[in-house]
């Protein structure tokens, strides 16, 4: 049925596998989404949300490069939020609220338009190798189907076991089945697996909550949204609201802990620390009397509703119990309980920076396979894998960001170097350069990097540019510009900042800490600037944080131009580490192990030393 | 979780389950609708179209009613075609391609937006029954729900085998796992069960297919629609294409015969007889070079396609081979294979009318579960179930259709008077009176009983009032008013119709073979008639229907009346078969069993015989 041999083929059609396949099928790899269910394609499996903290960066660096996240993501929001805005432009986070079903829908139309894709329903039960080549999949219809290298994207199916209460039973999904062999044979492989574990609140009808009880939470009055492609604005938003647990939900979700299968023994494996049940919570902050929850629409029109914060896999009479009474949910009726899955995951540490794995070649792994939870973790490694199982069959340069470079950078460095032992989620503390990894500024980051490797398109090249021109223009106005005491006094005086004596450079003025662009729009010559050039939004906001944040970022590069010098020392693939007799015991196990590419990459191996480094440092002659 | 006592709970969220639960809930009744997949509701598993011949009248009546299915079609339909237009009015059928996305969303939509109906996601697993009543259901997670009625409406899924040439596997549909629990448990309460089996083509990606070798088959120029009420009309349509298989063709999928599940024995059930697979086509219609295929789209945007005339449970390799024989399927790429599924039913003669069981008081049973095929022959079960489950609990008269007034009425008596021994579907042969039974007339004969038992809404009345009322004037006004010869000669002329020497009545000249109602509007008088009472495009046909068809429709009618007199004639429910003993053994057997209601229903049963029914009419004192 399959005698074509394609370039990739992409197991799996969650947000990891969606954005694999169309990064290699746009990059022009003839390429195949084999998924358990074509009906299921960019389902969102927990909360009907895309962005957040961290994450939000993660879709603007995928839209940047050229993936479908944010302009999905932008097509089926029903609620824009700007988070942080409150604080440095480096801590800005776009999230969206979501269409459940549209997002899905978009998904799969998107898909269905991308050229070089085709696709086929049925579940992978293992993989061809040749040697320690991958060379395709075979169905659990014994088709057997050819493709030189494959990305395995299978999220929580691998063996998944969904526990409620004191049940448990086997699943993928509430309803939707698991999916087995692909484990077994890559463990006999000599690949390393283990379990982790995630969970889901319930979900409810709408229309048996009061929400005259809960805070309201609207979206942001001048929503913005994720993709930098000309994706249309939200006009209408749906609300949100919020309400909290109290002592008495606490004591009647004690009630079922004996049945937990989170605390007596059944569910072995590590949960998402940062996103943890409603039962992990009133356990861990036993001095907490309150807990908030978040009361989400599933959609425009749907009365389903997702209660964030309430995640649990508590018995179901004792979800039932507890969450009747919370504020707003006394006559509550459930959709369905929440629960908990646990399911297989490799070991990242077994990848290099590609996401190819280091057993196998041509095999990639991306998503909550690689240990990672989040839509936006999951999507960017997808793309990742996509693009860079696309460049090597092709014999071409790898793709790998640089930890000053993105998130996405820091995300897949983080996995292979260190290894996760919990499900692994995307904080702004995680990254160094955080001032640099800003959400307006993706595009400048990456848009050239996505061009030059043949998936962003030449309009979203041309839009960066555009943006990126004018910010300079602008900024080089206010470097050249002078202001006039009498022009610019009153505002700082409104400011109470301190007033001018004689002229000065904007720039200047503008970089005092509480002037804002929209006081400098109050200047004449800045207003009819922005109007004879056409200045939008984007840019405004682009000049700005160059302007305002111009020394910050100054340093940040600096300091980041620093590590990258070690991040120059090159690592042989074949470097033999046995030979350095100096090296610590454990350092050289890990470093076999891990065989990072740079010393840089060396030195972030828990249990490598800077005496370790300097060691290697030493031995490759510096 | 459940702590309330539900009044109907309805399982399975198909179309029998959909119009079984909107009914129940829109009657007032307090109604659960339970589904292994909240994401699945209004599924269409097959084709993606609604209505037929037959079939269509099906969706009119149920739209007449104050059932769902007319809007959801209108809604999401892509083409649409009123079949048979070149025959006489009681063989038009109209039939829509359908967005099989869009359907299955509005049918969600709808079904939130009915009051009284919630929803509970997870399979059943078994009834709670007390004594010969049930008294609710129990789910996998083992949570009892109570309710006063339940309609099981479980599609192919209740212990659900799929095959594909000789693999084969459990699940209620691809993708989606069988449901298992229900058939045991009733078969040891004392039901009879048997298998039935049904398949499906495979589905295919547009972009692989040549359609310029195809032959288009566009939607009507003037496309009308299902639904009574105002539902829109379609603007734009998809086309649908035609291609044929070959005696290649045929002799590929010969090739698969000796690993066919159909001929080696794997499958025992049998399946639609008028809806083969295309390997029955070919081996029961050996001699025919040629079997027509249809290619169906799936919906406004996606790729996918639809392969009607293809259904087959051959390997997926022969399929694949044959497919690629057929012109136009060259190149094409199969998104998954076709497959057959067998799965348990209950002879629907252990039903009443109402479609509740004889076994157990409250238990209802709707769609393939009684041994039917097609979405519109479920959907009507699910609907009459629904309403006859609310009206039993609120102890009102039951609400059965007499076999003159409705499909439905035929489909529901033939089910549980005769049985059927393979998936029962839906014929215009299938009713003595179908001159009476046509799609135009629908809502005159069944939206006023709608009315009464308060599902049809005063609206919808009164549309249907409107409409009796000005055909009722227009037929008067053709009755009463004259037309002159030098006014209608000429349009006889043009008909080769004799010409007329004198004024007569128009209702004479309209009656006449060849004329018709766009020729009577050729005359001043009619036109400004048309105009003055402001008739629609319904009001012309009901009344060119009723002019010219009013022969037949009364001669049919007065058999109908004849016939209903037997009808009249009640059996006692606890009659006493035994005591007639110049009954035949044989019918007295199947007398016994059936306990139909009245005499005609006894007549129907096969192994009755006219001398049967003479003994029962003396013993009944007629």
């Amino acid at each position: 049925m399959f005698q074509e041999r394609y370039d990739v083929i992409v197991v799996g059609g969650g947000h990891a596998g969606a954005e694999a396949a169309a990064a290699s099928a746009n990059m022009g790899s003839n390429t195949l989404l084999v998924t358990m269910s074509l009906q299921t394609i960019g389902q969102m499996s927990c909360n009907p949300a895309m962005g957040g903290i961290a994450k939000g960066q993660i879709v603007r660096e995928i839209d940047a490069i050229g993936g479908y996240s944010g302009i999905i993501t932008d097509k089926s929001a029903i609620q824009f939020k700007m988070l942080n805005k409150s604080k440095g432009p480096a801590m800005w986070s776009p999230r969206a609220q979501n269409d459940r079903m549209r997002f899905a829908e978009e998904w799969r139309l998107a898909l269905e338009a991308t050229p070089n894709l085709d696709f086929y329903q049925e579940m992978v039960k293992g993989l061809l190798v040749e040697g320690n080549r991958v060379v395709g999949v075979r169905t659990s219809l014994g088709i057997d189907i050819k493709g030189k290298a494959v990305v395995l994207t299978n999220g929580t199916f691998l063996n998944g076991l969904i526990h409620i209460g004191d049940k448990q039973f086997g699943g993928g999904r509430a309803g939707e089945r698991a999916a087995t062999g692909i484990t077994e044979q890559l463990t006999d492989f000599g690949f390393d697996s283990g379990r982790m574990k995630t969970g889901t609140p319930p979900r409810v009808d709408g229309r048996s909550l009061d929400y005259s009880k809960m805070i309201v939470q609207p979206g942001d009055s001048n929503p913005e949204k994720f993709s930098y492609l000309d994706t249309v604005l939200l006009k209408e938003q749906r609300d949100c609201h919020m309400t909290y647990t109290s002592p008495q939900v606490h004591d009647l979700l004690r009630d079922g802990f004996d049945r937990s299968p989170m605390f007596n023994g059944r569910i072995k494996s590590i949960g998402p620390r940062y996103c943890p049940s409603i039962e992990d919570k009133i356990n861990r902050f036993a001095d907490k009397d309150k807990h908030q929850i978040f009361v989400e629409p599933e959609g425009w029109h749907t009365v389903e509703v997702y209660v964030n914060g309430f995640s649990t896999s508590l018995p179901e009479d004792i979800q039932y119990k507890a969450l009747k009474s919370v504020k707003g949910f006394e006559e509550v009726k459930f959709f369905r309980p929440g629960y908990a899955i646990e399911y297989d995951y490799f070991p990242p540490t077994q990848l290099r920076h590609t996401l190819e794995t280091k057993l196998c070649e041509g095999l990639y792994f991306a998503g909550q396979i690689n240990g990672t939870t989040g839509y936006e973790e999951a999507a960017s490694q997808g793309l990742m894998a996509g693009i860079n199982a696309h460049l090597k069959i092709h014999e071409k340069e790898p793709f790998v960001l640089k930890r000053d470079e993105a998130y996405i950078g820091v995300l897949i460095d983080d996995l292979i170097t260190k290894g996760t032992e919990e499900p692994y989620r995307m904080f702004t503390s995680r990254a160094e350069y955080r001032t640099l990894l800003r959400q307006d500024n993706a595009d400048l980051r990456l848009t050239p990097k996505g061009y030059k490797i043949g998936l962003a398109k030449e309009n979203r090249l041309r839009r960066m540019e555009e943006k990126l021109n004018k910010s300079d223009a602008f900024i080089s106005f206010f470097r050249d510009t002078s202001v006039r005491p009498e022009e610019i006094n009153p505002i700082l005086d409104s400011l109470d900042s301190s007033l001018v004596k004689q002229s000065d450079k904007m720039f200047k003025v503008f970089s005092r800490p509480r002037v804002t662009m929209d006081h400098m729009l109050q200047l004449d010559s800045v207003s009819d600037f922005v109007v004879e050039n056409n200045l939008d939004r984007e840019v405004l906001e682009q000049t700005e944080i160059q302007v305002k944040y111009s020394g910050y970022i100054k340093k940040e590069k600096n300091n980041a131009d620093k590590l990258n010098r070690l991040e120059n020392v090159k690592i042989p693939d074949s470097f033999d580490y046995s030979k350095l007799k100096s090296l610590s015991f454990e350092a050289r196990e890990k470093l076999e192990f891990i065989r990072p590419v740079t010393i840089s990459q060396a030195s972030r191996i828990s249990g490598v030393s800077p005496s370790d480094i300097s060691v290697l440092l030493v031995f490759l002659g510096r």
